[in-house]
């Protein structure tokens, strides 16, 4: 999927919600855990509730590699879900990988060449420290991106990622700068925390073109209008992330639907975002 | 196991050589490939020939991820395998983890919670850009280690980890400094590249009491005498792993037995490194 296409899709749906699936064993509905697998139950349950309202789907990886191999088999079987709607999502290995190049091109595979790994995500979030030849490999798989950290939503994100130079540029802005050479707006995003909406007006100077994954709507405490007020470009270039507040709505058995009613809440309100700035 | 433990295996096996096993499936001897797990095959031929003179063992998770749950079994196996030797051998899930706090603390079970994953790896690498609660969950765990990227040996490290301050502060050197405070010498560890052993004495006015990790030499032409000279302190400090020089000695029959000889030349070096300087 190219930007052209995510675009079109974000249009068709009216919609740039990513729903995060977080699905933490300890915190999903009890009586699911009866079932034969209750994580990939639960993702089923409410990807069947939200996927009208979204236009991806983010596992974290390591709510999955937490429980070993069964983990590993629930997020297979969610993945081979999610493909019967593979035209109208967009999907995330939330996988924060990064090393040297040929264990880039490792990591690349695990998640992009479902023939070696069982997986064929569109995208996977990146770390940039290790610089160039750690970020490349991701970017070697035609029609996949990779998602880089630039400035993330966390309160630790101001120990090392507003680090800044004599002339006052910070360490996510270099890693913009510099990381937007390695490839195009159409391989590349960023990830970019809604708790620093007011930067993304600096962000949106060095990237103009590329999207942006925003985590830190919800349960984070980040707000929608001021993302999209500094966020949008004329491609949206906007993916919003919610994770805790959708698959956590409610703890009973009627999660599914309140799942359902909180991602309707967040597409209506990006329904009006994305008219009031005639993308629609 | 903690620090002093660490020292008194290292005088005892007269080593801190680290076996990395990035056991490639295509890069293994072909005659293994008839095997039911070829690469747990390889792992455990590997280990058997090199135990005498390794401190530690590094699975590299990219090379089992890629191979997606059947991978995940190889590694289940080889740690399994390893956990006959726990008394002798350091365990480092070489990972490069980090994410915000619920997440890595589900990457921290994912390689410490043998009841939740499977893995109980003594230690995991982390990367440290999303900052201090992106690294704390991994220091959560009594007796577990996090080894935290500092300078890494692959050329693109220039691009982020020597971006320096007003002050002449590179990243990497602020990254051992805020780190540093947030655990002990007994929880923390840093990767340091061989092939920036020339640095190792700025390191070292930071961190002293750390143990580092060492990667680059061998394949990556670092030198070990290098290493030492600017990285020994006086309980060694010093884990220095070698992957692919060891692993992949030869790609014939005899590969175990040419691997026992590269670890053996190795042990010798670091041997002699250890006498000379009165830690033996």
């Amino acid at each position: 999927m190219n930007r052209t296409n995510l675009f079109h899709l974000i249009q068709q749906k009216k919609s740039f919600l990513c729903v995060g699936l977080d699905s933490d064993l300890n915190k999903i509905p009890k009586h699911l855990l009866t079932t034969e697998d209750p994580v990939f139950e639960f993702n089923k349950q409410i990807i069947d509730a939200t996927i009208q309202y979204a236009v991806a789907y983010k596992p974290n990886l390591a709510f999955y590699e937490s429980r070993g191999i069964k983990g590993m088999i629930s997020l297979g079987k969610t993945m081979n879900y999610l493909e019967k709607f593979s035209n109208e999502v967009f999907t995330i290995a939330d996988a924060k990988r990064g090393d040297i190049g040929n264990t880039s091109t490792q990591y690349a595979i695990s998640v992009f060449d479902k023939e070696a790994s069982g997986f064929s995500f569109d995208a996977i979030t990146v770390a940039p420290y290790m610089g160039e030849d750690s970020v490349k490999p991701f970017l070697a798989f035609p029609g996949k991106w990779a998602i880089i950290l630039a400035l993330t939503s966390n309160k630790g994100s101001d120990d090392f990622q507003l680090f800044a130079d004599a002339e006052e540029t910070r360490l996510f802005e270099r890693v913009l700068d510099r990381t937007s050479k390695w490839g195009t707006p159409d391989n590349i995003m960023y990830v970019v925390g809604a708790t620093k909406a007011e930067m993304l007006e600096d962000i949106r100077k060095i990237v103009p073109d590329h999207f942006l994954l925003v985590p830190g709507v919800g349960a984070q405490g980040g707000d929608l209008n001021a993302v999209a007020k500094y966020g949008l470009n004329d491609h949206c270039g906007l993916l919003v992330n919610a994770s805790r507040s959708i698959l956590f709505a409610s703890a009973g058995d009627d999660f599914a639907e309140k799942a359902k009613l909180e991602a309707l809440s967040m597409q209506q309100e990006m329904e009006t975002i994305l008219l009031n700035n005639n993308l629609l």
